[in-house]
């Protein structure tokens, strides 16, 4: 079938499992085949194939909502959607998002990016549609790992006590991103391995009557076991307990399984849990087989081999030159502990992990928990690391006002995916740390210029004992400099001059270094002379460079990738306007107001105005306005 | 016995039965007594008398770590610690603080005020522990209503797989803040009215002896019965899944059944949790008979007759100002819904709730399942209403990101207690929203200078149909100003003058605009002519005012009862700079870089210099600046 003229998903309507079948292998081979050349989630959409079509058969979307956790599974449901023709541009600027999109389809009723939103995105619906009288189903579709955030499983507890109907999908693949872990995936396990709901009833039922009549104390215990059959009930007796029906396991590939528990759970009445056991990457061998997970989000590969297509001789990722760090300082100073929410893999602990067992913890999807566990660590002493995304460390946001910072604790945040993070988009764009963070007491905040500074301020940070500090690094891979042997502590709130010029100064950190060193010496060929500073401390600022500065009149530039309002530009600002440099010229550039969708880096630096061209321009436009008022 | 002979818990070792309860009776008067003078978190502290002493009696602090979840019942743990003497200066200036705190005492490992945090902290010393080598006892105190949080349930997950010892406390009384809702709530109310926990074990093995030898599948089914005994335990089963050793229910108030039971506990090897059901306001009648749990956090009363000690003909408080026009709109738009994370009473929802019983959720302590549950009602086209106060709405900051700012959803929230709080110290003060907001795409933030432009407000963010909006109102009383009868749109990001004025103007919003008039007034004696103007839009700012005032080179004071860092100030500073108005002259006066800590808000105000003497000077020193300039 050729996937491009599916325009609906009414169609699926009169499919025989035949049919669906053929059309799930057209799928695989589909997905399989453009996402070699694209890059994308393979893996987890490969899992969900028939489950997607099962669900599209049963219930009509867009009366009926569909809620994506997650979203990066929602690639069948983009196909069946109308737009199949369109995953050539797949993650790409201006081209189909990773995720659910509501300008893209009147399907895609809920966006996602992060993880256990859908329950309460879903439960929201639900309310909306019984205030307003309306009829539909809505059925958020869960993994095993997003339930371990603490939203989702407040929203089942909310859920479970308004007997509002819901069908919750929860699709079980035994991953998170990677392995799962925690007590709740531990219970999957179990129930995965037990037989189905329905043939325990009825045995039960069975053996409760052959109990012989009994008196006293022991009558009311046999009473007891009567009334509470449905403990018995032994796989979904956890989602039971929280007021939910619960039907599985479910083999999520075969298609009338799956139909005929669907079916059943549309029917029921109140919130229902639907356990589909599925396996992440079904049907393309190397993906099935990946025991790491490093199919989840992939790159380009070679469709025969599996081989992913890199590029030769890249320097080391920034994870890793953290990691590595981390591993030195843990192997002198026993205090040192790692802590990751799911992301040992990205964050690249796995060596750390070999090394240290017993010092690298792995918590789940669950960054509110990271963040505290990290917290009661420190008060005992210890040096605790919480390797963590920027645009995940949003979670944790009261955790760093109330119990880090608060009680100013030695809590290291290794802030990975910090700035634009590309294909994934606007969800995960990890440009709000630095306004979300500056404005907290006792926090220090740093960015390194390239790798090696990047080892140096792990070092400072493990180092340093009076609260926390955050050290911020960019997604990719470094620079490839020289790497000093030798970990050296980088003084707290210190900047460096790169460049020295006399006409204005740029003040930068990060990756944004190198497109402002470019543009002072396109300004130098026009004779125009700018300094280049290094303000790789965002919090505390380097006051007394400020003060040099300041006290010349120098113009000011400041070039961050991160949102300018509250921002680091805005922090200079301030240091102006309370030292009473009233007449400081200080410009800024950064992420606008608003938010920064899909592409490249490269063509997200241009959309928003970070590239050398622009910095150039803003520092000649600067320069009339100082001659002006000298 | 004089409590305040008391240095160290040490002297309960010897204590018999008799003079435990002897003691406890002591504590409660106690406290009847302290707290009808300072007011406090009565109701909280006298339902865990006898669970404190028992506590302290079996660990022994501080080498063993008592957390205690939220911290305002941590009272009797202050008492038994050395620090009654101290209890009349409870919640006021340098004062004892309601909540653990490091600084005050050793025994004070952590310290809270919100909630939903102690397993996670807990966790964080147990591993350090584990890590270290060393061997004592981490005793978290939960309430049933904290358990509720997102953060609790990600702790549960990650402590129930990893099987370290950790004894939780779960302190069942029945009540988060207001009566407990949701799934756990109800499941807790079954596992009360069960039996305890070796009862029901022993009754069920006699039992499971007597089913008669079955053959073929039946026999997999009594297999099936006898594996899973620990399912038949019924109170504990939720717990028991997710790894815990579950002990309970426990008569909190009965010292040989806790101490029985907590010294069962503390040899039991990995994770327990031992479930105490307890009475809040146990042994003060108005207390104990409180349905409406009015008798949480209280002022002063008379003892006798348990009425309240209040200011008569006070004005109404905002909570109920915003709470009635969100009322009269629900009315006339059906579309409007009121969505309540556990603060029915503090956000004054009761008469809402009454009037629209099925347009009023109140979803427990789950800030974040809020937020994105209106999220979720928004795209179906309701108008939540999500009533949050603003230290607690830090909680739901991804949320605010990547849920509702991000998809522009037509959410309102009415941030109550925004600003300094007050006797609940640092742990609330609502001063970080205006930082942790504006820098959010879409997002609408206001602040009306009096009750009746409060009702506009409300009003406008119900009528507003472009994205979310926030309304902020601090704690505590109206002005006592008229009220309009007809409700009026105030356009989005317009200012007002409230006093003109040629020499310098006053930008600010609020609870501070009255310190700012009377400032302007004390200037213009001085003959100093000083423009106030009420910003009440934080974002959008109205720009054509800015462009007037700073194209006259006008010297602007902003002043504000937030964070400074990122704040509105900064928002103007921007503003200029952006608009290249080099020469302007901007200050600003708001909470400086750290904690505020409890106190009444005027001595707060006093402390950080919000006061119209602190605003009149700062003026005064711009105003020769802006002559030189001149």
């Amino acid at each position: 079938m050729d996937l491009t003229t599916i325009k609906d998903p009414s169609f699926l309507k009169d499919l025989s499992t035949e049919e669906l079948e053929n059309l799930a292998t057209s799928i695989r081979n589909f997905l399989i085949e453009e996402l070699s050349v694209t890059g994308g989630h393979l893996g987890a959409n490969l899992g969900v194939v028939e489950l997607t079509l099962a669900l599209h058969k049963i219930f009509d979307s867009p009366t009926d909502k569909f809620v994506w956790d997650v979203g990066h599974q929602s690639y069948i449901h983009k196909i069946l959607t109308g737009r199949a023709d369109q995953f050539s541009t797949l993650r790409q600027y201006k081209g189909l998002c990773g995720f659910p999109k509501r300008n893209e389809s009147e399907h895609d009723v809920w966006e996602t990016g992060h993880s256990s939103t859908s329950l309460s995105a879903a439960m929201g619906m639900v309310l909306a549609r019984d205030m307003q009288g309306a009829d539909y189903s809505v059925v958020p579709v869960i993994g095993d790992g997003a339930l371990t955030g603490g939203m989702a499983l407040e929203a089942l507890n909310h859920i479970g006590h308004e007997k509002k109907n819901m069908t919750v999908i929860l699709n079980d693949n035994e991953m998170s991103i990677a392995s799962n872990v925690g007590a709740l995936h531990n219970m999957l396990g179990r129930m995965r391995s037990a037989r189905k709901y329905h043939w325990v009833k009825d045995e039960m039922e069975i053996l409760l009557k052959r109990i012989p009549a009994v008196g006293g104390r022991l009558a009311t215990a046999a009473e007891r076991i009567k009334d509470s059959m449905k403990y018995f009930m032994v796989p979904g007796m956890f989602f039971e307990e929280l007021g939910f029906t619960y039907y599985g396991p479910v083999d999520g590939h075969d298609f009338n399984d799956l139909s005929e528990t669907i079916q059943y759970a549309k029917k029921t009445e109140g919130p229902v849990i639907v356990h589909v056991v599925t396996k992440k990457g079904k049907g393309y061998h190397p993906a099935e087989s990946d025991q790491k997970d490093k199919w989840h989000g992939v790159g380009p590969y070679k469709i025969e081999s599996g081989e992913k297509i890199k590029p030769t001789n890249a320097p080391p990722a920034w994870s890793e030159v953290v990691s590595e760090t981390l591993q030195k300082k843990a192997r002198e100073d026993n205090r040192i502990a790692a802590i990751t929410p799911a992301m040992i893999l990205g964050s690249k602990l796995e060596k750390f992990g070999e090394e240290f067992p017993d010092r690298l913890f792995d918590v789940g999807i669950a960054e509110q928990h990271a963040t505290t566990l990290a917290a009661g660590m420190a008060t005992q002493g210890m040096k605790p690391f919480l390797a963590i995304y920027s645009t995940f460390l949003q979670r944790a946001y009261d955790q760093l006002v109330h119990d880090v910072c608060r009680q100013n604790l030695n809590v290291t945040f290794g802030i990975d995916r910090a700035g634009l993070v590309g294909a994934d988009g606007e969800t995960h764009q990890g440009v709000f740390d630095i306004a979300f963070m500056r404005h907290l007491p006792n926090m220090t905040i740093m960015m390194p210029k390239d790798e090696n500074e990047g080892q140096h301020m792990v070092h400072t940070a493990l180092e340093y004992d009076d609260g926390p500090v955050a050290v911020r690094y960019p997604r990719g891979n470094g620079l490839g400099v020289h790497m000093d042997e030798e970990l050296q502590e980088i003084p707290i709130g210190s900047w460096e001059v790169l460049k020295s010029g006399t006409d204005a100064a740029i003040l930068t950190f990060g990756t944004t270094i190198s497109m402002a060193l470019e543009a002072s010496n396109m300004l130098e060929k026009k004779g125009i002379s700018v300094q280049v500073i290094n303000a790789r401390y965002i919090k505390p600022m380097d006051e007394a460079m400020l003060h040099d500065l300041m006290a010349q009149s120098m113009p000011l530039l400041t070039v961050e990738e991160a949102v300018l309002q509250g921002g680091f530009g805005s922090a200079v600002l301030e240091f102006a306007q309370d030292h009473q440099y009233y007449n400081q010229i200080v410009q800024r550039i950064g992420i606008p107001d608003r938010y920064i969708e899909h592409g490249s880096v490269g063509q997200l630096y241009e959309e928003v105005g970070l590239t050398k061209e622009n910095i150039a321009d803003k520092l000649e436009e600067l320069l009339p306005e100082q001659q002006q008022r000298a």
